[in-house]
């Protein structure tokens, strides 16, 4: 078959920490996170799990009904402490005829000692109940520590705030196609020493098995002094390159996946960030070419930067590209 | 016209981030602080602003004041709830007979709760209150851990503490002339292995379209082990540079910039440090030289730098020059 | 002997920071967690033992005793001095009758007032009690704040999370053999930019005295672009691999010890990290080869990593190396 | 003169970031900890000085006492506000007589306010002792939680830990002589890839002016891979070491000074971390050579390291040099 032929005299590389057996890998390799699609096994999950790192990358909303829970959580475990050992050794409260009350009366108190608010109309008295109080008001600091060094990490932890195009386009490019996408950062961050990789990954059958096969894709430009506007790479397809050689039909058939990673300084954090990103073939765009996503404000003081026009792009007519492949 | 022609040997480099085309770009590129000079639209602000990193680099005394409001808004805000839940829950109290000072009772011991010092003396009962009140000392210990983590960001962020001379002289240096721009810390910070990197911007007429062409300028010195006294970046304007084809008028219609970065290792902060700045044509002065900035302590044992002297020059005649450009 | 002549077109190396004198060193230099096999002396403890290191890298559980029994002491402390200063200062409380429950009562209020929590049932009173009471939560402040620090520096110390497979084969690779041993992450963090050094150490004889000698091992890949899967280090075993020269019996006469030191990007962290080994003699397996630790999962979609077969190995023959050394 | 001559072969270097003119820079230019023996003028001090940085590397007794002091003076202040006030609005203590009484109540009060304590037996009432109060437990939280920063910060700081010896010796070195010093890390850290640099200032006369000159020492060895041990740095004095040319006498009136700069991956704090030192012309031991400081555990199973044999040296004759230069 053609393909098999073609891609001999091309270069693939084997460094890119995923295995070539595609017949025992299940999937895309790296999802759109930038995460590798696995999942691992045969260890305890508190080991393989990070909780700080869990917490760190968990969504606002989620961390904030997660804090909330785990107040809740931990109030009515000592509420029901104080209740079994005689909640009566809380002196001075209303004194609720109730269970209910009672046992809200142990969660109000149990909520003052782990805040370290600590009112005092309500007080421990006796030795074992003043035990239990005490010991709730240190796990109440260590958790507060804990929330001090998550919401801390959570903020500074050092990311790229990329915003990359949906899609990825063959768009015509001097006299040939190229294969671009385009991104920009969407915080008001300043990335420096920007390097940009991309790699290819192909399952093409082999002696009747499939294989995965890598081939970094050389951009006309790798390496920008500083991201300002938006950047597009762009992956020139000429005769050196992995998709010269391929039919979109044949793109299609071998699951093509192009895997993004962004390398940069940023000043924000003083620190390299990274982001990693990936498409599939699904996400390919064939004859298409992106528009401008900057303008000049209208009083020609500063340039404006429309990031919803990210994936902004218009069709074009690659006809007289008479090759049937993806390239030339 | 003759600065098209001269420009034509030159080779502009794409790499900066900014794009060539002046007509939709405003303004200058870079602004004094280093930020490129660009809004962003397209996605809600709260998406594409990082309130952390803005309360990070927001000024001393407006973080202060950002603090004080912030804690006079909680308060009110939770003083209306209990309020309006029935300020008689909170027992103890004086039981001022005004709503005023029942409000102010409320708003004091909301104060009280978020803080956590709770006294006591006013104390809440029932449910709801007990409740509210739960709530405020949880938000409150929130709001410490999110102050401690600022506070520390505040502090801990990696700075170059740079100060730049205001001034980009054009000065006598060898046979012809350099364009010389002066730095120096002004903390008492020790900068090692410490990279200057000069880009020149010029806004030129193509084929009666302008665009932003860019320039990378060389140094006499790019690179310096440790940054202890002051330093000149020095860039000779020999043949090979684009400014010598350029004369003082021209400068000005092109609407130069000079785009400065230096990086350095900080071992203060153990950390990689980067400062950015510009200059335009505005804040060029045409035949002068800088002054020096330090002098020997009186009694001999340690040497002294005069930061307000960073910008000390002196005015000398380039009239042998006959060359009317800014170069040789 | 043979040994020593083949070893003298191999080039050893001097840089691993070890000395060659292997008769003043003593057993293994590197511990299988990484850490050089050394101990300090002639400063005192306190200032070559960095106490908070120590407490970062302490386990979770002898971390929590730490913690408890920390709050335990200051509180039987400061109770003592409550005590001795006159417990009646203390108003408010049970007023039990017994030296113990004067006591308890002074221990309590101790974790009260260095906990924050300060519910004021029981009350300092009089000038010596207050001042006491006063430097107490000023301690509970610091303690406090120094644990917070811990706790987010455990939290938050760039790891490699590495698993490494505790032997190390010697098996059939290409036309002879390759040493080779495996590793992989644990945990859901991401590499980039892996590197990895091994660095073979030989106590060899030479002219009657024992001396080590240091050779870097050549791997087949030494880096790879992101460690999604797991990892094999490959050394080949040419005729330039000084383990080429030696007999099984001869690899333990000169205590062979392998050190291995990974260097990664982790984009959790945002930071670099490092992770090294060592293996002695005793851990190698000789005639021996990896079996596969992933597979696609039953739906397809993903792939499973089973980080317990990370040593999955099955024994060769190798008898067709006729060859008795290690190398073919 | 003989030095001046001799110097004209050797190449100086200018990026060091000192200046050449040593009529105007005084004293030595690196202190022995490090830091540039310079001090900045021109601006006002709370612009020149990072208080932060200050507190950071301000010993362990000096930043309890300073912590102690501001504790004190904070409250002290406090005090008065209430005591000006009107103590009676704190209601609930002891009701002293005297003044002073009075004042020591207002004072505890505003200790246990400010560190959220609030036992509540002493509690404020009326508006403006309840503002005053507010406020104060607002400046408790943020001083707090300057302090968790300032304590994280200190312990966190990445450091190096090394330990130089306090002499430079000149010894014998293969046919000739070296300067050499030595190192060792003095705490329980590990480094690797650990650079070293060294720069040699003269101070010599040139047309009748005093210059400062500055080149580079070439190393035996500058980079290992870790340090283990101790490391012994080694400038050979060949024909092309700047020390060649220079006799005994000759080095002290140049005033020479050996500055070195060490760097090193540090897997502690997983971070860079440098460290620097200088040495003057009066802290060279001409003739000696270092002793081992390292020897066998008795039961030789790890090696012992003695940080108190860092400078241990015997002095050699030197006399069969017969140059009477420092160098061969």
């Amino acid at each position: 078959m053609a393909i098999h032929n073609n891609r001999q005299r091309l270069k693939d590389i084997d460094n890119t920490g995923f295995g070539p057996n595609s017949s025992i890998e299940g999937g895309r390799l790296v999802n759109p996170d930038g995460t590798s699609n696995l999942r691992k096994r045969g260890i305890p999950i508190w080991e393989r799990m990070s909780v700080y790192h869990t917490l760190l990358r968990m969504g606002r909303r989620k961390f904030g009904l997660f804090v909330l829970f785990l107040y809740t959580a931990v109030n009515l475990f000592f509420a029901c402490i104080y209740f079994l050992t005689g909640v009566e050794h809380l002196v001075g409260g209303d004194g609720g005829a109730s269970y209910f009350e009672k046992f809200m009366e142990a969660f109000f108190f149990s909520s003052q000692t782990l805040t370290t608010v600590g009112y005092g109309r309500v007080a421990p008295s006796g030795m074992l109940t003043n035990s239990i109080a005490s010991i709730e008001s240190l796990i109440g600091i260590l958790i507060f520590a804990i929330m001090t060094g998550l919401i801390y990490g959570r903020f500074s932890r050092p990311r790229a705030y990329l915003l990359f195009s949906p899609n990825i386009l063959i768009s015509p490019f001097k006299d040939g196609k190229a294969l671009m996408l385009r991104m920009a950062t969407y915080k008001n961050n300043n990335l420096t020493d920007v390097e940009a990789q991309i790699t290819l990954a192909l399952h093409v059958k082999e002696h009747d098995r499939t294989v995965t096969k890598f081939y970094p894709l050389d951009l006309e430009l790798s390496k920008i002094t500083s991201l300002a506007l938006n950047w597009t790479l762009v992956h020139h397809i000429t005769e050196d390159s992995p998709l010269f050689h391929y039919t979109k039909q044949q793109v299609m058939e071998t699951r093509m996946e192009v895997m993004v990673t962004i390398k940069a300084f940023d000043d924000h954090f003083s620190n390299v960030v990274q982001q990693r990103t990936s498409y599939t073939w699904k996400q390919v765009v064939y004859g298409a070419k992106f528009l401008p996503m900057f303008e000049r404000a209208d009083n020609g003081e500063y340039t404006i930067l429309e990031l919803d026009k990210i994936n902004h792009h218009e069709l074009v007519n690659m006809d007289q590209y008479q090759n049937k492949t993806v390239g030339a």
